[in-house]
C-alpha cells in the first residue's frame, strides 16, 4: 500500500524558526519612518508591538528558538500533515509527483494560527493584557482570537462592516473563542466615530479597520496591535511550515523541483519556501523553481513597481520597499479575500527582485476550476486563496505530462474552504466571473505613490 | 516537551475491521421481515444493498479484511489523530487523563466518510452505477457524495426541504463533490409527488426523504440505497476508529478506564467502543466503563423500551430489536441533528441490554457549555453531537478531581462544528434552550409500537 500521508512525530518536530535575513545575498532594504524618511528603529515600533517581536524584524540569527510555551500550543495542532496527491496525479495522467502540506487542520482552519500563537505569547510575556487587530473576511481575526485565548489575553477585533454582516460565522467563531468583535466603523474609536458622523451607513474598509485597531492600541497602555502577514516576524513564525516539510520530504525520500504557494501579504508562501530557498541561495539547488501565485485582480508582483509605499490604505504605517499596486488600491471583489492586498511582504518582494522566486497571476474562474478538480480527487474543499496554488500546481503537472518529466512539486495548501462555499456555488452555477487590474488603474496608482520625505 | 498528538504511520494502520457479532456473549436478536415476522434473510435486502454488505450484516468472522481500494482512500484521511487534552485537563484541575480521537479532519468533517467509502466501493464492485440516499442536516449526504465521487458513482441525495433551504452550505458541499441534491418532497418520486399534491409547501421530514430514496433505488436496476448508521455493516466500517485508537493508546502506554461517545444511530460510538469491548467481554478488563451519551430530547437508551420497531418513520424497513421512542417520534429541534433519531442500532441496544455499556442523557445547554470550554482550551469548535460526549467527559474528569483518582478517559470526537455556528451564537447570546422527552410522549409512543406479524 502506497503511503499518501506523511506524519512527523512530535518528538521530531522542529524547535526553531528559520530566519532568512542573514542568508540573503543582498540585505533587505530598510523600512523607513514616514515622517523623516530615516530607517525605522526599534523604538519607533514600541507603541504597537512587544520588543521581542520588534527584534525579530531585525535579527541576524539564522535560527530562533521557538519558546516552550509556543511549542506547547503548536503541539495541539502541529505538525501538519504532508500529503502525496496520488489521486490528483492519476486524474491528470501526469508523470509529476505532487505533494502538498495542508494547513487546514489547525483549529482556526489555516496557517494563520502559527503566528497568532507566537504573537500572543510575546505580548503576554511583556505584560500586555489586550490585543487589538482588524480583520477583513475574518480568517486572521479568528486565528488571533484563539491565540489570545490560549494565553488569557483579551482580544478586540475590528471587522469590516460589510463582512461582519455578510459572514456571521466568522464573527461567531471569534466570540466562541472569547474575543470581542465589532463592525468597523465602530463608535469605539475617534476614527470610527468620525466616519459614522460623515456616513452612518458606511460599509467600512480594511484601511479604516486598521486605523481603528491602531488607535485602540496606542491609546491604551495595556494594549498592543497585531498584524497577520507582511512583516518579517510574521513570516519567521510561519517557517515552521517549511521546516516541517523538509523533514517530511526526507521521510518521503524526495526533494522538490518546484515549490508553489499563493501570495497576498506573503506569509503562507514565505513560511513554506524560505526554509527551502537557503539551498538555492547556497548554490546547492540552483535549478529549484519557487512560484508565488497571485490573483489577476491583485497582481502586485507581476504588475506593480518595486518601490516604497505604505502598508495600509490610510497611510499610517512605516514606508516599506515592496511590489505595490498603490496603497489606495481598491481590490475587485474576488473571493480570495486574503489575497486582496495592494502590497507584498518586503522579504518576498526582495526575493522576487533578486530573481530567487518567480510570480504568476491567475484569473479567478480558473482557480475554482482547479479547486473543484482537487475536491473531486483529493477530497478537500479548499479556501479560494489555496485554489490559486492548486491552479498552478495542476498547470505544472500538465506540463510534465507533455514533456514526460517526473518533476517533484511541493505545494503549500493554506486552508479549508468551509466558510467559502457560496463562492463554489457561484462557480458551479456559472455565475463566477474574472477580474483584471487594468493599465489605467495601474497608471493612477503610480501617480498616487507616496514621496519618501527628504528624498 | 509533552506529546499531545499521537499519529500512526500509514504502514502501521489496521487493515481489518472488527466484527463483534461472534464475540457477543448472547447472539444478536434477528431482524424480522415486516410482512411475515420471520427472520430477515439476505435475499430480502438484495434490492437495496450489494450482497457483500448484506453478508457483513450476518458475518461470523471476527475480522474482515478492508479491501485495498478502500484502504487507498482511507489513506487520504486516515489514521485520524489521537489527542491528549492537556489544556482541558489543566483547566479542569483534574487528576484524570483525557484522550480524544478526532474524526473532524476527514474531508467530509466527520467519521461518516469511513463507511461512505466502503459502501461506495462494494456497490461499485457489484456493478451498481448510482446511489440514492436521504439526508437531514446534510452530514451523511456530504460524506456519501464524496464516497461516490471516489468510485465514480452517481449520487442522488434527497435532502429534507427545510434543511435544504436553511443549510445551503451542505448542499453546495455535495454539489462540489459532484452529487445531485434535491429538496424532499421532490417531483422525482411518486412519494414526493403525492406529498406535493397534498401540500405544495410541505417542509419535508426524514421519513419522507427515506421513502423517496428507497423508491428511487428499488425502481432502477442501476441504483442501490445507502444508509449512514444503525446497521451492523455501518458499525463494522466505523471500527477503524477504535482499531486505530488501540494502537495509538499503546503508543501512549495507556489504557482507558472510561470510554465515552455520543449516540444517535450509534455508528460513531460503536466504531470507537466495539474494538475495546472485546476486552470487557473476555473478562480481561471487567471494570472498564463504556458510556453512550444521548440528548435528553431524544433519550432512546435511557427512556425507551427494548422492543421491535421500524427503523424509519414511514414503516418501510425491517423490524429491528432496539431501544426506541417509537418510529413516529417527532424530535425536538435540538441542534445535534445526528442524534435526533427515534431508535438505536441493534448492536448498541443489545450491548446496553446486556449491561456491557451504560447510557446517559444530557440537556442541550449543558452540552454547549462543555463545547465552549473545549473550544477555549483545546481550540476545536465541535459539532453539537460531539458536545454531548465532551459534556460527560468533563463530568467524569470533575468526579476524578473530587476523588483524586487518575482515571484514563478516552472520548470519540465525531467531527467539527464549522457548519453549526449559529447554534453557538444562540448559546453565547443566551437564546439556546433545553428540551425534554415527556412521559406523556413516551406513553403515546408505546401505544403506537408496531405489532410483530404472527406474534
Amino acid at each position: 500500500m502506497k503511503r499518501a500521508m506523511y506524519f512527523l512525530d512530535q518528538k521530531d518536530m522542529p524547535t526553531k524558526w528559520y530566519n532568512i535575513l542573514p542568508d540573503l545575498p543582498e540585505p533587505l532594504p530598510d523600512a523607513l519612518h514616514p515622517g523623516t524618511g530615516n530607517p525605522l528603529t526599534p523604538p519607533d515600533l514600541a507603541p504597537l508591538f512587544p520588543m521581542a517581536l520588534i527584534m525579530q524584524e531585525y535579527s541576524p540569527e539564522r535560527y530562533i528558538e521557538i519558546p516552550d510555551e509556543v511549542q506547547e500550543i503548536y503541539h495541539t495542532f502541529r505538525p501538519s500533515i504532508l500529503h502525496r496527491a496520488y489521486r490528483l496525479e492519476k486524474a491528470l495522467d501526469t508523470s509529476a509527483k505532487i505533494y502538498y502540506k495542508y494547513e487546514g487542520t489547525s483549529q482556526a482552519g489555516s496557517h494563520k494560527l502559527n503566528t497568532a500563537v507566537a504573537q500572543a505569547y510575546y505580548n503576554k510575556k511583556e505584560g500586555i493584557k489586550r490585543i487589538s487587530t482588524e480583520t477583513g473576511a475574518g480568517q486572521w481575526g479568528s486565528a488571533i482570537a484563539m491565540g489570545c485565548k490560549f494565553f488569557d489575553l483579551e482580544c478586540k477585533v475590528y471587522m469590516v462592516k460589510i463582512s461582519y454582516n455578510q459572514k456571521p460565522y466568522r464573527r461567531i467563531l471569534m466570540e466562541t473563542w472569547g474575543a470581542t468583535c465589532v463592525p468597523s466603523p465602530s463608535p469605539d474609536t475617534k476614527a470610527g466615530r468620525d466616519m459614522l458622523a460623515k456616513d452612518p451607513n458606511c460599509n467600512g474598509s480594511l484601511g479604516l479597520a486598521i486605523s481603528e485597531a491602531v488607535e485602540d492600541a496606542v491609546s491604551r497602555d495595556d494594549t498592543h496591535y497585531s498584524l497577520g502577514s507582511v512583516l518579517n516576524h510574521v513570516l519567521l513564525h510561519q517557517t515552521i511550515i517549511g521546516e516541517e516539510a523538509r523533514l517530511q520530504m526526507e521521510k518521503a525520500d524526495d526533494y522538490p523541483d518546484i515549490l508553489i504557494g499563493c501570495v497576498g501579504g506573503g506569509s503562507n508562501f514565505g513560511g513554506m519556501v524560505l526554509p527551502w530557498l537557503r539551498d538555492k541561495i547556497s548554490g546547492a539547488k540552483p535549478k529549484m523553481r519557487v512560484i508565488a501565485v497571485e490573483p489577476q485582480a491583485s497582481p502586485s508582483l507581476t504588475k506593480g513597481p518595486y518601490t516604497y509605499d505604505f502598508g495600509d490604505v490610510a497611510g499610517l504605517t512605516p514606508l516599506l520597499k515592496m511590489y505595490t499596486l498603490g496603497h489606495d488600491f481598491m481590490p475587485a471583489p474576488v473571493h480570495a479575500g486574503g489575497l486582496r492586498y495592494h502590497g507584498m511582504s518586503p522579504i518576498v518582494s526582495h526575493l522576487c527582485k533578486l530573481g530567487l522566486i518567480e510570480a504568476q497571476a491567475v484569473p479567478q474562474v480558473a482557480t475554482f476550476e482547479a479547486g473543484v478538480q482537487f475536491a473531486r480527487t483529493e477530497g478537500i474543499v479548499s479556501a479560494p486563496e489555496a485554489n490559486h496554488a492548486i491552479r498552478v500546481t495542476i498547470d505544472e503537472a500538465l506540463k510534465c505530462r507533455e514533456t514526460g518529466e517526473a518533476k517533484t512539486i511541493l505545494m503549500c495548501h493554506s486552508g479549508h474552504g468551509n466558510f467559502d462555499l457560496t463562492a463554489y456555488d457561484e462557480y458551479l452555477s456559472g455565475r463566477l466571473q474574472d477580474y483584471t487590474f487594468s493599465d489605467t488603474e495601474m497608471k493612477k496608482a503610480l501617480d498616487n505613490l507616496p514621496k519618501v520625505p527628504g528624498k
